[in-house]
């Protein structure tokens, strides 16, 4: 493959050959860039759909992320609108269909930069929680996009806590009706996405009321605005809850209702329903929705999340070869920041990360299908491990990338703050997926009480998932280690993590124990522990990634080269880590002092050895120019030439402001008059 | 006083008593509020001359930031503009001159947010660096805005090494001229503020060549636009960077010079001068440059950085009490998520940060202070010691900062991430901070490298500073507490982040002699240690911190109240510090695990201690609604209403959008039409 025919319209403007700097990294790669794509990719085949994807949206200028960076909220929206309604005419002109491959790498290529997703989670929540005869009448409608919906379950009051949602549904048998409302203002649906100004339907979530009784929550699909005109349906307010920190094209909305009433056929009624004279029937398990849930956490990890932190990683570190800034050696030219040691620390553990978290949400697709078959034979076994897998691991990866974007932008100094390196835009995104399908810090305490469970299932002799399999093992209180090179070996630092996650669950459920034993109420007792729980749960989480990385690693048998480098990566990801977090190894004695030194001194001898293949490794996760979107980090590393190409497409170039006719005109013209 | 007053436009549209819960928690103060605020700000007349201060800017509508979230870049540039020539009158008719305290209290009632702040660098820049006739040219016009004037120094390639900066002035003797080029597209300057669309003048910093020979780096006045029209002069290239992350007011500008000619006056020349002949002298010291970057760092920190963690805090407390999500107590209502353990330990070691830091600021003001007085007698004595100490705490504070804010949005929730919480606009501009005023790892390793000098003298029996004197002094090896209660005497403490910042400097000083003294060369042997040398830079500066705010306690002996909560504060701080960096005060042995168990036990008390007073602790920083700009943190706790009053003024719900028009009109009639 032509590596030249990777730059995007923005990298061919510029024009010119690769910047030397960044040529030079390329020539010396210990590995072959396109073979390691293919793996990242799960096989070539679809790095090859992915690539035609990619070409037909870089082809379509209605695609064009060009000016994203100059244009107002607005704008932003409206562009994004058009795109989703132009993206699913393209779809059905390719033969392309919404479940398969093509349109996650139309996401991708798009840098998720499109309207209606909300749209896709009002489809598939009728398609979960609907009847059949419910999916047969909406699912069709939405399809063809005659009508918009979105899914508006969180208030302004309540996020966390969804039994404390406060909209209402009250059944009227006079009129078979439910009649639903906003009783307070913190009732107010706030949130949705495509709810602002686009939907025309909504997924409603409310507690219903039959014969004055309280059944909980439930979904109705409700009419919100008029298909003729777009105005409000009568009882409905509803608007654009206003500009947030990103996601500039989402109309993010609120929606207050009152009195508006739909018909009894209206609830979803796939697991309750409510009869004429009122019977409100429960039906079937809705064990199945956690799989939902499980689902759109997982889906988020791989196609907005990761993919930014691998992004991030490649601006930096692309930039990071180009940029030349003091003299390390008196008589040498600038030196590239990259060979300083510490923009190594900055970048080369964050370019592990993005590794180490790839294949892990890769292992976690893998668990999931095969969750998803047995539950759907009937199997529910694997659901809490599943469920406290996927809910810590999405707090875990979530925390990391924000940290690690972070890192980047502040990594390429005044350049990567500014809007045009992208990585504002990528910081700003990810840090938003903290807080959305789940609080990080509520979501590593549903973990923590799996692993608490687990650890008293350990002690009564029952069996526990496999992973968590390490609480019972033995554990020899000491790590053996006794060269920096020894901690080079996985089963050394595997089980140090296991020994700190162990430790720290044992600590905390120990005083949690003692507590309760002592008289505090079990609740009083829980929240006084959930500082040391909160660690618990994390180092479970991180030892997660490291043994998966492991396990990666030795899959990777059959291709020596590429094992190598990534085995690099493994043991840079997880010496990293303890580097980082050395008192939870120290504490209890594993690891002594000196111990701590070789780690110290192996994990620096690692970012040398990264460093040298820090470009193919980024290359390799082969985002186009157009989805990178930036002037720091395109592909031929003319950073300089882009910068101000870019500045000079703002309009406040382009035209006098009206500043200088309103205010400095008269300064100065006073100023003229007397000098 | 009347606190309702202090309360804003805003606050007073909303209505209403304020929030029962808000209410309740400063109805337990255990200190008196207004007593803590005189303190806080130096003296009670300060505190009134404040209040003076906002109210005349609360009164005047050109100041309001009412709109600022709904506003455009250009809007926002244009609004700032209007600011700074509305303001420069304000100060005229109030009698407030730029020196005095009024105008510093005005730039934190209009949240920084307005131009020509570059304008007074410039002034500065001719104050320090010119002689007294150039300073009498030029200042005049400048103080009457009859110019503007920006100070372009950092270049697209150059930022932290400025002996790299690549813009030439070669003196031309035949013209008695400086010619001044821009030789290559990484020359260009960038970032400069004010000079994408308001300047009329620069100092442009420039290579100074005399007959083919370089005399390094010197600084030139130059016209760039005219005072008729505001085209750029000849030869110059001359416009705006395009957006960033934040200061969207600032115009933040491109500069290109092209043969620019400057007449010989204009070269600043209070420490060097060309004279007709081509004479190239230098005169004078200019050591005493160093104290404008020191008090511009020590500026900054005071007036920019520190007052948005402690907004950010006001903001994210008082929303935490207001707040009330899920149940702690199933018997109870839902809970204050503040009553969430994990919650406090979110917030509350940040509310000690900002009293730490803010306290610090004010010891590094006093400092400052006494250095100028001794170094205008000539006495340089403490240079290096105030230079080392305002890299380090401007590094440390700001990556503190930066580091708080984001902790203060995400435990706001969605909300927090919504523009109208202010904490996006919070986060966005600290960030900067973190990379503009010396990069924080440069800053790091420069006081580093004053730590190792420091300790080279001790070990030579030389005399060192009195910031560093705990490396001559003997240090015990063992922490001597025995229970958890120890652990609150600041001696305890104290003594524990010397032995950890002395361990950590011995450390890599002794891995940098080792490996110069096996033949590693000077500069290679400083980056292989730069990494621990960074570690070693940022334990002293946090022991810093922890030792002033020991000595601020002591201070307040005569306000028993006070001293007692801001004693549990200075605890806070410093044991926090001591739990998230386990590893360094295990690692030789200095504290015991069970050592360790008492800090965490202690630390986890002092939460539940500082909870109670956590909202009139940051009452007493008495942002007035105004200045915070926060649908979340606004003194009355109408969190919602604010919400949903402010979301209504976007413009976006005051209009059909575009998007409907365009795109999803014809959707929908399609729709109707085969319905």
């Amino acid at each position: 493959m032509d590596q030249w025919n990777r730059r995007g319209n923005f990298g061919s403007s510029v024009g010119g050959d690769v910047n030397p700097d960044l040529r030079a990294e390329r020539r010396t790669a210990s590995f072959n860039v396109e073979k390691l794509t293919a793996i990242l990719d799960g096989g070539a085949d679809n790095t090859s759909t992915r690539r035609t994807v990619e070409a037909v949206i870089r082809g379509d200028p209605v695609f064009s992320r060009e000016n994203q960076y100059f244009q107002s909220q607005n704008e932003r929206y409206e562009a994004a609108v058009r795109k989703a309604v132009h993206l699913k005419e393209k779809m059905n002109q390719m033969g392309w269909t919404e479940n398969g491959p093509e349109h996650q790498y139309c996401y991708r290529a798009l840098a998720g930069d499109i309207a209606f997703n909300v749209h896709r989670v009002f489809k598939s929540s009728i398609l979960a929680l609907g009847t059949d005869e419910q999916i047969t009448e909406w699912i069709p409608l939405a399809d063809k996009h005659y009508i918009i919906g979105t899914y508006a379950q969180t208030e302004l009051g309540h996020g966390t806590f969804l039994r404390g949602l406060e909209t209402t549904a009250t059944f009227d048998i006079s009129t078979q009706e439910f009649i639903l409302n906003t009783p307070k203002i913190s009732a107010m649906k706030w949130w949705p996405g495509d709810l602002g100004r686009s939907a025309t339907h909504a997924v409603v979530f409310a507690q219903l009321y039959i014969k004055g009784k309280c059944y909980g929550l439930h979904p109705f699909i409700l009419q919100i605005r008029s298909l003729r005109d777009h105005s409000p349906a009568p009882g409905v307010t509803v608007g654009d809850i206003g500009p947030k920190m990103n996601f500039e094209h989402i109309d993010n909305g609120y929606l207050m209702l009152q009195n508006v009433t739909v018909p009894r056929e209206n609830m979803l009624s796939r697991f309750s329903q409510v009869l004429p004279d009122g019977t409100y029937m429960k039906q079937g398990s809705d064990k199945i929705n956690y799989l939902t849930m499980i689902m759109s956490r997982v889906g988020m990890l791989s196609s907005e999340v990761i993919p930014i932190l691998l992004q991030a990683c490649t601006i930096a570190i692309r930039y990071s070869v180009v940029r030349r800034q003091s003299k390390l050696n008196p008589r040498d030219p600038e030196a590239k920041i990259l060979d300083y040691q510490t923009q190594q620390q900055k970048l080369l553990p964050l370019l592990a990360t993005a590794y180490a978290l790839h294949f892990m949400v890769a292992y976690m697709n893998k668990f999931y299908n095969k969750g998803y078959t047995e539950i759907k034979q009937g199997n529910f076994d694997s659901l809490p491990e599943l469920h406290a897998l996927t809910s810590g691991q999405k707090a875990f990866a979530t925390d990391c990338c924000t940290a690690g974007v972070e890192v980047c932008l502040r990594a390429c100094g005044g350049h990567g703050y500014s809007a045009l390196s992208a990585l504002p835009f990528l910081y700003t995104k990810v840090m938003a997926s903290c807080i959305y399908e789940g609080e990080n810090t509520v979501l590593f305490l549903q973990t923590a009480r799996f692993l608490v469970k687990c650890l008293a299932a350990v002690r009564s002799g029952q069996p526990i998932p496999p992973s968590v399999a390490y609480l019972s093992s033995v554990d020899p209180g000491k790590c053996w280690a006794m060269t920096k090179m020894d901690f080079l070996k996985p089963d050394i630092y595997a089980e140090a993590y296991q020994h700190r996650a162990a430790r720290l669950l044992r600590n905390a459920a120990a005083k949690l124990q003692a507590l309760v034993q002592s008289g505090t109420a079990e609740y009083e007792a829980w929240n006084k522990c959930t500082v040391q729980l909160l660690q618990a749960a994390k180092a479970h989480s991180h030892y997660i990634v490291v043994k998966n990385f492991i396990e990666t690693v030795e899959e990777l048998r059959n291709e020596a080269e590429i094992q190598k480098i990534v085995k690099h990566l493994c043991d840079l990801y997880a010496l990293h880590g303890i580097f980082s977090n050395m008192g939870d190894f120290l504490h209890d004695g594993y690891t002594s002092g000196d111990q701590m030194d070789m780690v110290t001194a192996s994990y620096l001898d690692l970012l040398a050895v990264i460093r040298n293949d820090a470009v193919p490794l980024v290359d390799a996760f082969d985002f186009s120019d157009e989805s990178l979107n930036s002037a720091l980090g395109s592909y031929d590393g003319h950073v300089y030439q882009r910068l101000y190409k870019w500045a000079q497409k703002f309009p406040a170039n382009q035209q006098v402001s009206q500043a200088y006719e309103n205010y400095l005109k008269p300064l100065f013209q006073s100023a003229l008059s007397k000098l």
